[in-house]
């Protein structure tokens, strides 16, 4: 492609409107256009990349057996009436009345219309499994849309619906998913983890969710560095420390804080490391009030608690404490509590620690399990940090933010049993299909690639999915002669070798030029100007080189042709 | 593909509600799966079909110089407010209110979106002239959809729009876009005619419409087999008799017609030809009544006669029609008429005929202008019929109807001027953009190539919008150890020549294989049996052909290679 018979718009600064660093790239590359809150029209340049994302996930998921079809956007209320969801999947659904006011809407997510489909053309056992995708564009109405195409209300997704006779199909589809996905995210050239997330009902290892590793995602991962494991740092086991507990060396003694309360506070005027404090949080339990162990650096993990407990976290009203412990929320201790006590597995290996005296203004020091105060029931109740033992035995984990960009779930029977999808099995019975669904969110990536993939100067695209592979940027293309013969013949060249070129024919700076090509991410660059030229020579730098270098001009079209061709 | 890792899935009869061949076979062939009124599902099968129509759009608009971008569904009411077109567009479009309660519609079609992104984007005349096109789903509230995805509510189109610094740079978009659509049409395999459209207040050559021509098409459209004129019906040139007018030999006498009111029934009763009539139709004028003549078998062309008269056709009441003749409207002639009279150019060419004799009961013969009433005012006002001369000169008309797959047309500064969409020009002085617009109906297409190539045993599909190229029929795949290894063998070696090949490996009768390949319009076959393999043959047969051919083994893959392979 010659710029001059493209459309190319590239900016200086970007819209003060956007915070993240691929929204402004986005912007000030021309990749896209703000039509209205969460809207965006994807201009030509983005949508190179957009459609090169698209075709990575096609080419994996056929490979993976999956079929294509493709559902309308605009669904009829009915089907959502007979799941249910109509009424239950709120404001970010859009509500649609025809101009017979009847209902629908612009369709979320497809899990009724492609079911269905499943129950008035599946049969038999004999058609199982089947696994139909479809990529195509979403609408869910964002209470506050930001961050451009990263959370944008229409948006295009991949989504991926399997059937199956049986749980076992259904695990082997799923497993060929995650790989499908793994695939993807690798040839996209992008940093991610599968996480296991929460499958909330379902339970076991029905779902996970695929993050590409940013500063700016809004989920916190936990993930060992040395192996694959990686979950939610909600979800993350905690596991119990390798070592025993120690001996007992000190004596239980009172100690007078007065007006310290925090943790933080409690270790400064002690002068010892948090790590040797336990702090109590008493709740509500099914039966009464109940206190939580907690070391003092670690925080409770509510959704690992609530499970434990059997309900939502509620903590107990200041008059609650006192009636349970005699003193404020800031002095209490489990020594002498008549509460049942929970300890985290961290506080079970324990010994010599310091915890409130249950009476204001004192601390216990030296306080021993089975000594000073029962041996407590153990659970997992908190958050992993960093350096925590991975799960998997394989090393420590390491904490860090990720964007959620593929989401494979086991939905079971939940929507099959809900719409009648059922198919005869081998004795001609009547069963209900097992279900699959595998979302990727195809726009998102392209942001959530920028976030991963730039510098000071501008994007810097992996191969997969930069707009162009390559740039030419001759200098004085309009003026010079032999630079514009030595850019066409390369061009054509490299066109008919197949290589996605990009040739910078406009008559700009050569600055203007430089800047253009490294904002809009191409991965590789050759200039070639007429000093250069006079000895034979055209430069070649790769986006992420430090410098550039010089190629002969007559080797040039076969050095790039065996670097760049697939 | 093997059709036991595809999703096959046709039927013995087609759905009741499907009134046109096109939607009965494509619901028959599990192109399409309904899912409410005007809305479906592409099943696989259909998606191929209308990839392959997408690929051979995009790419001949990308030929043309067109950049592709795309843009949202959804777009802000405040867009069309601007226009005027929120509140004028009617009810076909789907309007939406998001959760903030605020005006959206989803998208009948992109002029307010993409002028919106030209007046932002576009500064200068150098940046001039741009194509942007998308391939993108619309939804236009139809008050009965029907026809399946000929006349669905949600489709996928093809629209385009190019912007100007002057006229003669949007006619010569114009003129690249007529031809890339007579490529595409070309290149899809379709019988089609690009017609001059009505192009109401601009004129000139502003719009052609492309038909796919079909029995079942909506619109009348006259044509010249021997060149390429086309044209709506409405608005062919009915040109003057080439011979002229013959000399009077009859004297004019009154004739009592009793009872007879119609041209038929006076015909009939007189035993003359319709052409030898002349019917009198008496209208409103702006300045008082006027009466139209027309042959007997000649009808009225409202359009061109709201034209000549300056509004829209009145009918005068039988009340008017008596006090401007003095008689009943089936005795209604010109002569002695004393109010304005344009004849058509066909009845102006006319001697000695017969017309009414404005008493009732009564008709007027050997009539003649000049002699018996004076010469008319003559003009174009009737429908051309079969067998009329072509205006072009070259030949005569025929008759036939129309699938509308495609619009161009020349907006010129309609939008431009109502968005404040200007540029600045050499001298630094901003001026309104001229804007052109080009649509295609990509789904519509798919139904419309189905009506054109069918027979009694399904479709005929074009090569370039088959689903498949070729299918291989193993009979016995799954008994016979030959049989298997020679489709397997050959299915190998046509994939890895690029060929798009569906291999039928299901435990099927060889009748229901042979009836599905047909049925789903594959355009080539070859059958693999026992029988023929101990002979060293396979059998081969396109699907237009009326027999089979059988073709040596050894020599099938070349044979089919070169017979497909582009």
């Amino acid at each position: 492609m010659r710029v001059s018979q493209f459309f190319l718009s590239t900016l200086k600064e970007a819209p003060s409107e956007a915070e993240l660093i691929s929204h402004r790239l986005m912007l000030r590359a021309g990749f896209i256009k703000r039509l209205g809150s969460g809207l965006y029209t994807w201009m030509p340049l983005g949508l190179r990349v957009l459609r090169k994302v698209e075709h990575v996930v096609r080419e994996e998921m056929n490979r993976a057996g999956a079929i294509e079809l493709l559902m309308p956007a605009v669904q009829p209320a009915e089907l959502w009436q007979e799941t249910g969801r109509w009424d239950v999947f709120g404001p970010q659904m859009l509500k649609i009345k025809d101009r017979h006011q009847r209902d629908f809407c612009f369709g979320p997510t497809h899990e009724e219309v492609i079911t269905d489909i499943a129950r008035r053309e599946i049969r038999s056992y004999r058609q199982l499994p089947l696994n139909f995708y479809q990529i195509q564009t979403k609408f869910r109405d964002e209470i506050r849309p930001r961050f451009g195409v990263m959370r944008a209300r229409e948006f295009m997704m991949k989504d991926a619906y399997s059937f199956h006779a049986d749980f076992a199909s259904l695990e082997q589809t799923y497993q060929a998913m995650y790989e499908a996905y793994t695939r993807i995210f690798t040839r996209l050239g992008l940093k991610f983890r599968a996480v296991a997330a929460d499958t909330g009902a379902i339970g076991g290892s029905g779902s996970h969710e695929f993050h590409v590793l940013a500063d700016s995602g809004e989920d916190a991962i936990a993930y060992n560095p040395d192996s694959d494991y990686a979950a939610n740092v909600e979800l993350a086991e905690a596991v119990a420390p390798a070592a025993p507990r120690p001996a007992a060396l000190q004596a239980l003694s009172k100690i007078p804080t007065p007006g310290k309360h925090s943790i933080e506070e409690i270790a400064d005027f002690l002068k010892i490391s948090p790590t040797q404090t336990v702090k109590t949080l008493i709740v509500e339990g099914t039966e009464g009030p109940l206190a939580l162990l907690l070391r003092g650096d670690h925080q409770l993990n509510e959704v690992k608690a609530a499970r434990l407990i059997g309900q939502d976290i509620r903590f107990a009203s200041e008059a609650q404490v006192r009636a349970v412990a005699g003193c404020s929320a800031g002095s209490i201790g489990p020594v002498g509590l008549s509460i049942p006590v929970i300890a985290d597995r961290a506080v079970a290996a324990m010994a010599d620690f310091v915890c409130g005296a249950n009476e204001d203004g004192f601390h216990l020091s030296g306080a021993n399990f089975g000594r000073d105060l029962p041996e407590p029931t153990v659970a997992d109740i908190r958050n992993v940090v960093a350096g925590d033992p991975s799960p998997d035995g394989k090393g420590a984990l390491d904490i860090c933010r990720g964007i959620e960009v593929g989401h494979i779930f086991q939905l079971r029977t939940t929507y099959s049993a809900a719409m009648g999808c059922s198919y005869l099995d081998e004795s001609g019975k009547a069963q209900t299909m097992e279900m699959g669904c595998y979302g990727i969110g195809v726009s998102r990536i392209v942001g959530a690639a920028i976030e991963q993939n730039f510098d000071a100067r501008g994007m810097t695209l992996p191969e997969t999915m930069a707009p162009f592979l390559l740039a030419i940027v001759p200098v004085g293309y309009q003026k010079s002669e032999v630079v514009r013969e030595t850019a066409d013949n390369l061009y054509r060249e490299l066109l008919q070798a197949g290589i996605d070129v990009l040739m910078d024919d406009r008559n700009e700076r050569p600055g203007v030029m430089f800047a253009d090509m490294e904002l809009i991410g191409i991965p590789h660059r050759v200039v070639i100007g007429e000093r250069g030229l006079k000895d034979g020579l055209i430069e070649y730098q790769g986006r992420r080189d430090e410098a550039a270098r010089t190629i002969p001009v007559a080797e040039t079209g076969v050095f790039l042709t065996n670097m760049l061709a697939t």
